[in-house]
Parts: C-alpha cells; sequence; structure tokens
C-alpha cells in the first residue's frame, strides 16, 4: 500500500492512526503505518514529554507524528481560569443534577481525562514540547496550525497535516502552507462536518489538487482502505478501529464493552464533549445536552472545560447509561479485540481482497 | 465493469440508474445499465403505462426496471380522500400562509408533480401495469413489497430489489425473498438513513450475503463507483447525476440551474417533502418545514398530500427561493450538463483510472 506520500515519509503503509494512547501509536508505527499520537488528553507540555521519550523508545526508529487540537479563533492572554469564569451558573447546575440523578460519585484522587488540550495556551506548550522531538508529522485537529508553528515545523522537516470537514476548509489549510490535508467525512468519530467520506474525498482531493489528502471517516476495513484511495486519496486516516485494539488503555473495561457492543446507528453527532460536533457513542449524557428541556451546549472552549470533570467521573465510575468516547459509525464492524498487527494484517488482506475484486470486475484477470 | 449480478440480467455495465424522466431511462439502458423508471410521480397505472410502452420502442430490446413506492405499513380500503380528511386545518393555513408570503401565484392548468404514489393504492395499480411489460427489475423505495407482488413479479422472471438504510432493513428485505438490496447511504437523495455508504454498503453486504447488494448514495464518479464495488457491492445505484442530463425533462429551468450551481453542503435530510427524512436541495421551503417556528411535518403519507399541490405551483412558477428537488450531496459535482451516454462514458474511464491507481498503490503494475 504505496503512495507518493507514503514513500516520501518512509512507511510501509499508507496508513495513518490517530490514537490517544502512546503503546497504540507505537504499534501503528512498528507495523508499518503512522502512528499519530493525540495529545489533547494531556495538559502542560510535560506529560506530553514524558510519552514522546516513551515512543521514541518504542518505534524502533520509525516514523510517528503527533496530533494538537487548536481553535481556529486564537485568544490570546486568557487563562483557564478567565475563561472557566465564563460559564453559566445554570449550565453548572445541569451539570449537577444530571449526575446526581445518575448518582455519580465525586472524584476522588486524580481526574483520568482532562481535555484542557483544547485550550490555546495548551496546545501551544504542547506544539514547543512536539517540535523538540524528531517527529515526522504534526497534525491540527481544528483549523490550520497559526503560521509560525508551520515555519517552525518546517523548518525541522516535519510535515503538517489538518483535518477539514469540507473543500473550503481544505483550501484554508492550503493556502497556510500545509502539507496534508485530512478530509473528515460525516461517520468519522470525533469533530466531522456533514459531508459523508463518499463525496468529501474526492471534492478535496479536486480542491488542493497535487497536496495530497488522507481519506478520514468510515475507515476500518481494508475494503474500506480500497474505497477510500480509489477517491483519490494518498493515504488514509484511521482513529476509532484503535480503541478496541489490545494495547488501547481505555479507562474503563465497560466502556470497551459498549464499543465492542455497539452498532453502526449507536453513534450521534453532538456538542456535548467540546462544544462543536463530534460524533461519539449516543449516550444518556449526551441526550441530556441535545434534549430541548436542557440548557443546550456551550461554544468550544466552554462546554469542554464545564464537563471535563463529570467526564472523568462517569468514566472512572463506569457509569453505564453515561458511559461514551468518540467514535464513528465503523464501531458496528468492532466486534473483537485485536492487538494492533492483528488490525493490520486484516487490513491489508482485506486491501489485497478488495484489488482482486475490483480486477476481476474491470475484467483484468490477470492483475 | 461486470458482476454476477450484471451478467444475470444481461447488461454491459454493474451501473443502476434510478431515474423518474423515460427518456434518461432509455438511455441509460441503451448505454449499457440498467434504466430504472421512478413511478411515484404518475397517478393510476394507465400514465405508466404510456411510458413503458415509450421505454418498450426506445431500449432496443435492452433491460430496464421500474420502481414504486409502497409504505411499509399496508393500510387497506383507505381513499385519497380519507386521507386528504387526516391533515389538520393548521397545517394547510401553514402552506398557505408561506405561498403567500413568496406571492407564490395559484395553479392554472394541470398539475405538474403529483406524488399520489406513496399511497398503497396508487402503488399497486402502478405495479399491475409494470408486471404486464417484460420489466426486468421491479424495485421498491419504502420496505420490502407485499408477498403477493413478489410472488408475481418472480413468476414472470423479474428480479425485485428495495432500498434499505441499515443492516435491520436489509435483513427484513433477505427475509421477504427479495434478490435484491440496495443500500441507500445517508449521502443520498430521497430517502436516507443516518448511516453513510462508507459503512452501510459493506455492512448490508455482510448482513445479507450472497444476496447480491447495490451502493446507492454519494456515487456520480467513476471513482465512486470504484469505491462502492471495492466495499463489496455487485453494482451501483445512481440517482442525482441524472438530474443535469440533457435527456432529463426537469419541469423548471430555473431547478436544473440551482443544482449545477449546488456545492455538496446545499442539501438536506428533511421530512418537508413526504413526512419521512429525504435528502433534497436545503431551500426556503425546507426551512419552513424544519423550523421551530412552524407546525412541523405530518407523517407519510399525509405530508405529500399536503404539499402536493404546493409543490407543483412551486415548480410550474419557478419560485426560486423555494424551488427544490430530492438530490445527494453529490450535487457539488452536477457542474456541467451532459448526456446521459457522456455520463456513462465518464464514469468508465473514471472507473478504469480508479482501477490504474489502485493497482499501483497495490504494486500490481501490470494491471
Amino acid at each position: 500500500m504505496q503512495t507518493e506520500l507514503s514513500r516520501k515519509l518512509g512507511i510501509e503503509h499508507a496508513v495513518f492512526g490517530f490514537t490517544p494512547f502512546p503503546a497504540v501509536a507505537a504499534a501503528i508505527t512498528r507495523a508499518g503505518g503512522m502512528g499519530v499520537l493525540g495529545a489533547v488528553r494531556y495538559g502542560a507540555g510535560e506529560e506530553l514529554a514524558r510519552d514522546l521519550d516513551w515512543m521514541e523508545e518504542h518505534t524502533d526508529g520509525k516514523p510517528y507524528g503527533v496530533d494538537v487540537v487548536m481553535p481556529a479563533k486564537k485568544v490570546e492572554n486568557v487563562s483557564i481560569a478567565d475563561v472557566e469564569a465564563m460559564i453559566p451558573e445554570g449550565h453548572r447546575k445541569y451539570v449537577a443534577e444530571t449526575l446526581a440523578k445518575y448518582d455519580v460519585p465525586a472524584m476522588e484522587g486524580e481526574s483520568g481525562w482532562r481535555i484542557t488540550g483544547w485550550m490555546e495556551a495548551v496546545a501551544r506548550s504542547q506544539v514547543d514540547v512536539a517540535l523538540e522531538y524528531p517527529v515526522k508529522l504534526i497534525a491540527s485537529a481544528l483549523g490550520s496550525p497559526p503560521p509560525d508553528v508551520i515555519e517552525r515545523a518546517h523548518d525541522r522537516g516535519m510535515l503538517v497535516a489538518a483535518l477539514a470537514g469540507s473543500a473550503r476548509h481544505a483550501e484554508r489549510h492550503q493556502e497556510a502552507g500545509l502539507d496534508i490535508v485530512v478530509a473528515q467525512g460525516y461517520e468519522a468519530g470525533g469533530h466531522t462536518g456533514e459531508i459523508a467520506s463518499m463525496v468529501l474525498t474526492p471534492e478535496v482531493v479536486r480542491a488542493v489538487s497535487p497536496l495530497p489528502v488522507l481519506a478520514a471517516g468510515g475507515i476500518g476495513s481494508g475494503e474500506q482502505i480500497a474505497a477510500g484511495l480509489a477517491l483519490g486519496a494518498q493515504g488514509v486516516w484511521l482513529g476509532s478501529i484503535w480503541l478496541t485494539t489490545t494495547e488501547a488503555e481505555m479507562h474503563s473495561r465497560a466502556l470497551t464493552e459498549k464499543l465492542l457492543a455497539a452498532g453502526s446507528g449507536d453513534t450521534v453527532r453532538s456538542r456535548a464533549l467540546t462544544g462543536k460536533p463530534a460524533r461519539q457513542l449516543r449516550t444518556e449524557w449526551t441526550d441530556a445536552w441535545d434534549s430541548p428541556d436542557g440548557p443546550g451546549t456551550l461554544p468550544m472552549p466552554l462546554q469542554g472545560l464545564l464537563v471535563a470533570d463529570a467526564v472523568s467521573r462517569i468514566q472512572k465510575y463506569e457509569v453505564q447509561p453515561l458511559l461514551g468516547t468518540p467514535v464513528g459509525q465503523i464501531v458496528g464492524s468492532m466486534n473483537t479485540e485485536r492487538s494492533v498487527q492483528q488490525v493490520f494484517d486484516d487490513l491489508t488482506r482485506g486491501f489485497e481482497r478488495a484489488v482482486d475484486r475490483i480486477n476481476e470486475i474491470a475484467g483484468r484477470n490477470d492483475a
């Protein structure tokens, strides 16, 4: 599975694997793909540094990347406390009431997941750390990174990628000087737009060609990889599929079980987690935020700060009806736990099967 | 582009083209695909018979199909007048007010589009007519047809297909004894579910194998055909792409212009037209029905009856802000008018390009 882009990056398969877990990212890289470590769950840069040290030791010198989340709107000199102060009391009350309704215990000890990575200042410190490591790819899950970040990354020989949910977003990335656009379809986990991958991928390819495009959203099998590449992508970007790998350090066994049991119709595009529409498991928690009877969600980054502690508590205490995570519609096909290497073996085998099939249909039986 | 199914049906390309226009359906069949004439716009069977006579004369003996709409819930012995009586006065008033707001003239002469085809009795009479013609395929856009229809179609050597928006729907079709399932993705025009084609197609293939599956939704290029086939489909089902062909008899030039200008983000899944979620151009008419300030939509078939005359008037008098039609997200790539034959030439060329590309990526350079 070799494209111009995979050759440029020196990876064996044009498969980019986004994951918040260092063990998964390293295993993706070792399996011949490009592991991309999501930094959003880290607080300040030090924690990221610790895990990048670990990545260095476990990737056999093969290339890997880091994904940071930089809000498109830059807010300078604003502390987390300043932003916290912008959250209406009614919303805090709704969080407390909803947690009480489900008997969610108060947090004891350290909070698990944090999502202060949405904050400009935090994302900045993460970028500063990432630039000190020999990462090959810096990706931005929201908007083009600021010009100085792009310049510093390029100076260090890194490629810079960003996610786009429309051709217009993709063109903005191109104008900003990015190297790769990740076309994130409607069916993807996390932040998504309304356009499905089948339409979005070729549209983004047309818009930014010859810039390489990765297809994201709806891809968890080799057949889906073949489809993404047929649509003109130079590689594929997979996130959800790794959540049920044996290397994934999910904070809750109950969540893994929920993912394994979920069907493709059990996700929802909701603003409940971050304030922007993000696909995730549909739960009574997302229902509470999407309900006309609730106060509705706050804009990013307020919503993320508002619910951070609640989400940690729900996960730590495995409060079944509220327990969720960002995941795409392919969750319906994530029914067994496999190692990252097994996933890769299945992906490459499925891809070869799809190529055989397409050649047969095209009457190229000798291929 | 040959699959087991296309060989069984005796068509050159595994491309199924759904269209309400006989001239388009016939041209699709002549170009080597399977033209499928949508019957929903016809009233009683006689009009359909007239156009099927025409189809017989213009398809060079090649196979074509008919698509009828049978609501899953069967209501016996209910006349259109009975159903009309179920429409609340407030909804009729909202139609009148909305039309008045945009100065839509009253209908003079014959109404253009009708959608009484949603009615059980009308669909029945259409099926009775279709079964008298040597059609090769009867398709149902909503639910499995009743057992007697399936049996009569099979007795006449016809294959029976139905659309499905989920694996569960597809399994029901299989249990009902259908021959083909059309997996209709979220991005498709007309009635759709929430699952995008990239995820839905392989899910439906897995659910009903070895029953052949057609990929529908998001397909308007040869690259998208290759993607659909890579996902395991035995063919593709295209509807939107024909709306801007030169053979399409759109009732309004302004509507054609609107389609040519629309982007992929200019559609909406709305209940405005039929009472069930159907993707269509987003207009001030759909906004009026989707608005929290309006009365909301009625269930099928009431909504269709409620708005039938209004939609005819909007189309006849080309009331720009209200003018819409069912169409999928590929409308963003429908930017030029082409003949059906040109569309086919582009589809087959694009498919060959995609196969070349996939083989190059797979390292099968001799293919």
